[in-house]
């Protein structure tokens, strides 16, 4: 019998389509001991994560199994939470929504096809960063890729939730490029040029005839993508890469307003991290290191912070791409924007074709960053509160401002690690945690809400969020009595009228999960 | 009585629809005289374009009036064919799919604002490319848009039909960022940001939270774009132009390979037209200044019109845009890459920050390549075949050349303009008639219709295509029994369940046309 069903799903009822899962999988790909299925929790939940406890897991190869899976899972009413790689850190790993859904892990499914002429690619979704950098490389194939702080990631599934890099392919998303989509009853789409079935520009084009659907892919419960198409990066000529420390809180209005302007005119051609001491200490130090006193850290340690690690109050990166001519012309053009404003010369590291990888601005996937989440001790996690707002540094750094006002009061050490982007600021703050110590989660919890509601009173929306608040950040899309809410609950309707792929993710296809929501209490 | 009404809508139940629709927007914003219907006719039909007449017009000055409208069409199951400016020239005008469809006409909705610091606007469809230009000029706005070669078309209708223009921004689809609908049943919905009802970032992030819908209302049925916001281009600090004419047909392959690549680094961050003579003397001067013999224009005429105007067998124009020393940059490497292989110095014409817009590269509007339709005389029109192919010179040519086979082996004068996107070429071929010489439009038709079918047998797909061919371009997209229109049909039947916007458009929505594709013959 198995420790945990599915809502609304008898013991009886999942043990048969356990059944016929093994027969359309393998036995060992039905994953539903109870040591598999501690595997699928969220590593960085607050507490001990059973509250998004699966039921089982099922680790498919092909399309074609997938397609078996979800036929069956609309037979037996199962609901499924397909996973890529199951490394969503931070926003709940490959842990789901509601109790008891039964993961879709396609971990299994590595395939990986570039073109290296025209500078693209057809990746599984199993396919991590450190993957496709080894086939790269392996290959000799000229390309670039983009990376976000966790190498163990998916790539496609990054780029699924609108996750992000640090080069000029660094909006994820973006680089999709045709989607091959398990549909909620089993139908087998691809997206843009794909669907023609012997496309041979199915990378080629960003779009295709009629709507576009690959963006109804992205963070959504409406299919289950197996294949997608990226754009990769031609490796360029030069690249130059420059640290800047600005030491003053207020320098950020100035360097901001400077940052975005260049971003907007792609001289700086990929999102700009822009972060406060804790960011950078965090990854090569812990909390004790520094402080052991309780409350928010203060100003004083921040201080002592930036003279021993050499950071300013703010810390960011820039990278130029492409031909030597036009990176030294703007390595030029930064030098005389930020050197009078710092008092001293900027130091570029420049790299050539044909220079080891290392000195270059490329992707490199990593998972040192990962280290910050040990900042309190303990089993460390984090929340990432995340509002998009307009690129105006004075505007960023007063909210700023009021967001550690914030934390201060409620004790809580504030980190903060904006992202410029094309016409956007991230005004990111990171919250860490030790995920044991009660009393910091509920601080924890409560500063979330806070800070979630507080934006949502301002017009700054949330892009993405763990799975504890999805729904309450879909709740804050209001326009109209949420008619956002409404289209995507229709669409649902006409595509998963089961509601049997990831019920609640993104908020959407909650209907389903009213004693859940109940159980859960406050936090629902 | 009407003289027409739409498909299975008696005359009694269509004037109560008209009095209701008059009640709405006052009697004089409700069109249904023969001489208002007839302004509504696609100028470029073959023949008198009747078989796409419509029985009305309705010009609404608001998104609720169109919500009234839409209202009012779901009650009486009146079908109506929204357009923006009316002026998609080439695909079909204002005119709708299915005969006797209303015309939702939104050219008075002429709103704009525009955000100078943030580089955005939000227009209402009604805004032509002259009207958005005008106000960046009357305002002193430093912002450059992108045009296409119609300066009347709508600056968001062609964005919503997947036009393009010749500068940083002129993918028109990529650069919309946050629409407004109204949805088939009158609802009303804010995609990305601005589904926040206090949004401030609305025009900011080209994402919202969950599926992302902006794509979903492109070359579709599914819902009225009311209002789009759109990025625009900061003004550069520099900008330079030069035209490059290659005398020879082979000339194509090394000369594509080079453009692709520069195209997919950034270096020409525009889409690059490369055209044949025909394409550049179409523009000044008819046919019968050249040749008036019968068949397909001998290649001796097309000599002695590059002789004469200074053309090559291929023309095509180059900007660049940003810093002055990217730009110089660029200038060298592109003269470097050219000079040697045309044996002669390249001119670039030169813009700084402060010279006259006219030097600039800049997009102008301007009606100016429409002359292009009088090539043959009498009342003219063209078609686009313009399938989607990978970027690699041998390959376009070649089939370039098969294509004007096609051409001359049944009488036409073949006129190529391709276009080169970051990851594909558009081997674009153009195809001029005189609407009124039925021999000639039978074999224009009998042409499109083989090159249509000679490209998906292929693998090459459209990217847009005319009223009078949209559902069999979408046939074409067949991979898994046609999967991508069984999606598209899944999503219409929810969202529009009494099919009443825009039915068979993209070839979405057909259901209902069985009396008119028998009517048809052998066109549908």
């Amino acid at each position: 019998m198995p420790t945990l069903t599915p809502a609304h799903v008898t013991a009886a009822t999942f043990n048969q389509a356990l059944t016929r899962f093994r027969a359309a999988l393998g036995t060992e790909w039905v994953l539903a001991s109870d040591e598999d299925r501690a595997t699928y929790h969220d590593p960085y939940s607050m507490g001990d994560g059973l509250d998004h406890e699966p039921s089982a897991a099922l680790a498919p190869a092909s399309a074609e199994e997938v397609r078996a899976i979800v036929r069956i899972a609309n037979e037996f009413k199962i609901p499924l939470w397909p996973v890529s790689r199951g490394k969503n850190l931070g926003y709940g790993g490959a842990a789901p929504v509601q109790k008891g859904n039964v993961v879709l892990d396609m971990g299994r499914m590595k395939r990986i096809d570039v073109d290296p002429k025209y500078a693209h690619c057809l990746i599984e979704p199993g396919v991590s960063y450190f993957d496709l950098y080894n086939h790269l490389k392996d290959n000799d194939i000229a390309l670039w890729m983009s990376v976000p702080g966790n190498g163990w990631g998916s790539v496609l599934g990054n780029a699924l939730d609108r996750g992000i890099g640090y080069t000029p392919y660094g909006d994820h998303t973006d680089t999709l490029c045709g989607l091959e989509v398990v549909l909620p009853d089993g139908d087998l789409l691809r997206t843009g040029m794909g669907s023609m079935a012997n496309s041979k520009v199915w990378q080629a084009y960003h779009y295709g005839y009629g709507p576009g659907w690959d963006q109804m892919f992205v963070q959504s419960n409406l299919g289950i993508v197996t294949r997608g198409g990226m754009w990769l990066q031609p490796e360029p000529d030069m690249s130059a890469r420059v640290s800047l420390a600005l030491p003053h809180l207020d320098d950020a209005a100035w360097a901001l307003d400077i940052l975005a302007e260049l971003r907007r005119r792609d001289v700086i051609q990929h999102n700009i991290v822009f972060g406060t001491p804790v960011r950078s200490a965090s990854v090569m130090s812990q909390r004790k290191d520094w402080y052991d006193g309780p409350g928010a850290l203060p100003d004083a340690v921040n201080e002592a912070m930036m003279k021993k690690l050499g950071l300013g109050w703010w810390n960011t990166k820039l990278s130029l791409f492409g031909y030597a001519g036009a990176v030294e012309a703007h390595i030029k053009l930064i030098r005389d924007l930020f050197e009078p404003r710092i008092g001293k010369p900027l130091e570029f590291e420049i790299w050539h074709k044909g220079d080891p990888a290392e000195k270059s601005a490329r992707g490199i996937p990593s998972t040192m960053p990962l280290n910050s989440v040990n900042w309190y001790g303990g089993r460390g996690g984090h929340l990432s509160f995340a509002p998009v707002m307009p690129p105006d540094g004075r505007l960023i750094l007063d909210y700023a401002k009021g967001t550690k006002a914030i934390y201060d009061e409620m004790g809580h050490d504030y980190s903060a690690s904006f992202t410029i982007g094309k016409r956007h600021i991230n005004n990111v703050s990171l919250i860490f945690y030790d995920r044991d110590d009660a009393a910091m989660t509920a601080r924890v919890d409560t500063l979330y809400r806070r800070l979630v509601a507080r934006a949502a009173r301002d017009g700054f929306a949330e892009y993405r969020g763990h799975i504890d608040y999805q729904g309450m950040i879909a709740d804050t899309f209001d326009f109209n009595n949420h008619a956002l809410g409404r289209l995507n609950e229709r669409v649902k309707k006409a595509l998963d009228p089961n509601n049997v792929i990831a019920p609640g993710r993104n908020g959407i296809g909650r209907a389903d999960t009213s004693t859940l929501t109940t159980a859960k209490g406050a936090k629902a």
